[in-house]
């Protein structure tokens, strides 16, 4: 953990932002895997790890705003678990550690919220994503669990958002120790991805075990695959084929919670062909473009614009676009190519904060979220602000079922080389991911660097 | 998947044993990890992959005993998402691969269930473990949720104990793949133990890399800790330091979901002290006379007793324990060393069918589980029977509370040396588990044999 200060003064933030009302923040429980007993291995809720501190199952903290007073609660272990536990501190010692002066059992916190209900006060609670948290509110505060969500309080989500957006030095020392793992996680996929024959299961394997052993999980579940085209994949059943691209999406957290989120596409077997290395290349130049257009006040999906354009004017050396690429921007063309947002932003969650609804955290009053297709997958589209930590994530991927469906339907064909697409169908796809600090007057790259240049790569797989 | 005959002969078994009614087999969906669209990587319920042998997300299994129709009940990926997804085969051509006739959506699901609740049969399931599926049945079967258990069926429970009890030879060859994948778990582990200071989530997670790199998640939360006495921890926070044993309890799943669950006790630095080298000795005399004894007939409760006999004589021995031995046994004396079972069923679950709770798997009408503490944690305490496959788990350990709470109580002090206990306070504790194929007049170590004798791990770690 931080030191209390650090969760006090987050805490102290919340209960001015959100005035009145009952705070009531939900830890997480195991999950079971295949039994009651065996769970995955437990991640604790976001928002409450970064109130609250505890990495630890089944705590609530309350934040009451009316009366200035805030607890912790959860059960002690009784003497018979210490046997079985080894010695455990108590929920007050725990409650103390982060500066909270009060704490109690579930049962003192199902009066407390009753009193507050029966008192006609606000209780606020962000969206619960775990069936047990969603049945555990509909429990606490007498709402059908169908209806859980049409109580979520939008002020506790706005004062939530306001905060953490804004990374701490603290939270990006953090956040570039899980990048230093993930620096190790992808030099080593490219090692490995220079043998052909290799299972990808081997390598995504390989990987998720480095980050375990930098002592978090990974981030997401990791995305490594020979078919970077299909988007929604975490099949790793296949042997690595020389001719394939390899798309390597993963991260880890580190152990204070603080995730990474790296993508590279390499050659299977170590060398680019010449078609890889144009089609690497055009995503590169977009990918190296948005440092360069990152600071404080530019809307992200004016970058994200600014970074199609970019592709799209290397796909139009290559002959895949045609025309205006202006006006083939418009059209929306840039969608078939790159059906997926620029990128998002990241902290303790890898799509920091999503849980909230992602227009609450990327979208705001003044930016609206677009609603042509690719731009429209944008997670992030508003003004940056100094400490946003955000990816930087663009690719290029030939979509046999999008090409087709566009194809059909004649959509941007003034702009689009169909004919030549057809070669392109065996392709596959290409992303390239850093994360970037938005700093006063620009940005900077977190974290060790990572082989990215076609040059780079081929050495790292020699 | 097996060929589909496997699936097709375990279902008609089923169909045989349940005898009327509707059996409903819900498969598992993903869990939520810290948002809705970020998940844990999928694991599939054990009973559906069983009898319906996929490993996919929401799928719903029915056999109608009383019609003699078999479903696959799921939703197709429709057109829009089959740009992201791929190309997908249909619930249709899912349920043929499996030997299944029909197929239908989840509101066919819900209309099929409907008109048997309504005609008032009975409609089979068993417990059900994750909210969602609780929740899930509730909706199906018109129960209130927190009753939901009220309803299991006992008659499919004990159709699929007798079926899934017995392994056949294809699932015996698959669990000996997932031992020999624990093999380079366990290898890696004694050799990175070797290392005074690394710490233990650098192990654990080398370890769970090996287990995904070999296609399988790890079979539970791996244990790896140098405080083996807390039974109940999951903590490798710590430094390993010389002087301590490591307790190495981790197995794996293979890709087509059996599992290893292997324990290894190893001293940090690769030398045994004398001390250590006493205690581990005593456990591996236990551990080495359970497969002489294992044989169908027998009650695993027996050789439980067996065991820890032979540990009791070997401390006594080493002046830990005083007396007659059988006397200090019957007294339950052991409970204080090894306050666990001696082993548990293994195949789809590292805990075999767990979920069906505990006695209808391990226990039976003649053979009921033993409330002597110790014994009473046994999970399987019924007869052998050709086919099974258990682990065989001794252990000693020295648990600071529960000496403390015993000597309080006088407990067993004629045959417990308390003041010498005392002194082993800081010693921690030992465990060593293989698995084993009860065969049809004796046993079959299965896998490759793990280092396991003294002299054998010294070697191992040096």
């Amino acid at each position: 953990m931080f030191s209390k200060e650090v969760y006090v003064a987050r805490r102290q933030q919340l209960l001015k932002d959100v005035k009145n009302g009952l705070i009531l923040i939900l830890g997480n429980g195991d999950s079971p895997f295949n039994y009651p007993a065996n769970t995955y291995t437990f991640r604790q809720d976001s928002t409450f790890r970064y109130f609250f501190g505890h990495d630890l199952q089944n705590l609530v903290g309350v934040i009451d705003i009316d009366n200035a007073r805030e607890y912790l609660f959860g059960e002690d272990v009784d003497m018979e678990d210490i046997i079985w536990t080894g010695p455990v501190p108590s929920i007050h010692d725990r409650a103390l550690e982060v500066g909270v002066e009060n704490s109690g059992s579930i049962k003192d916190l199902r009066k407390l919220v009753d009193d507050a209900v029966f008192a006609g006060r606000k209780v606020h609670f962000v969206p619960p994503y775990r069936a047990e948290n969603v049945n555990f509110i509909a429990e606490l505060l007498h709402i059908d669990k169908e209806y859980v969500k049409a109580y979520v309080s939008v002020e506790l989500i706005g004062a939530c958002v306001k905060q953490r957006s804004i990374k701490s030095d603290i939270e990006v020392a953090e956040i570039e120790k899980a990048i230093d793992n993930a620096y190790i996680m992808h030099t080593t996929m490219m090692k490995m991805a220079a043998v052909e024959g290799t299972y990808e299961y081997e390598i995504a394997g390989k990987m998720e075990g480095i980050a375990l052993a930098g002592g978090g999980p990974v981030s997401f579940p990791i995305i490594l695959t020979t078919h970077g085209e299909i988007l929604h994949g975490h099949d790793h059943s296949l042997q690595i084929r020389k001719g394939r691209m390899i798309v390597s999406d993963a991260g880890c957290e580190n152990p204070m919670g603080y995730c990474s989120d790296i993508t590279r596409s390499v050659p299977v077997g170590g060398k680019f062909s010449s078609r890889q290395k144009d089609i690497y290349e055009a995503v590169l130049s977009a990918q190296t473009l948005v440092p360069t257009l990152v600071k404080p006040g530019v809307k992200y999906s004016d970058i994200h614009l600014a970074a199609v354009t970019r592709l799209g004017s290397a796909l139009k050396e290559l002959g895949l676009i045609k025309g205006n690429i202006q006006d083939a921007v418009n059209c929306g063309t840039m969608g078939l190519f790159m059906p997926h947002g620029l990128g998002h932003m990241m902290g303790l969650d890898v799509h920091d904060m999503e849980n909230y609804g992602e227009n609450y955290v990327g979208y705001d009053k003044k930016n609206i979220r677009s609603t042509q297709f690719g731009l429209s997958s944008l997670r992030l589209g508003r003004e940056l602000q100094e400490g946003f930590v955000i990816t930087n994530e663009p690719g290029c991927y030939f979509i046999p079922a999008l090409i087709d469906k566009w194809r059909s339907e004649n959509k941007c064909s003034d702009f689009i080389n169909y004919d030549m697409l057809e070669k392109y169908k065996d392709f596959g796809g290409i992303r390239i991911e850093d994360d970037l600090l938005v700093t006063r007057d620009g940005c900077r790259l977190l974290g060790k660097y990572i082989p990215k240049t076609v040059a780079e790569i081929e050495e790292q797989m020699s």
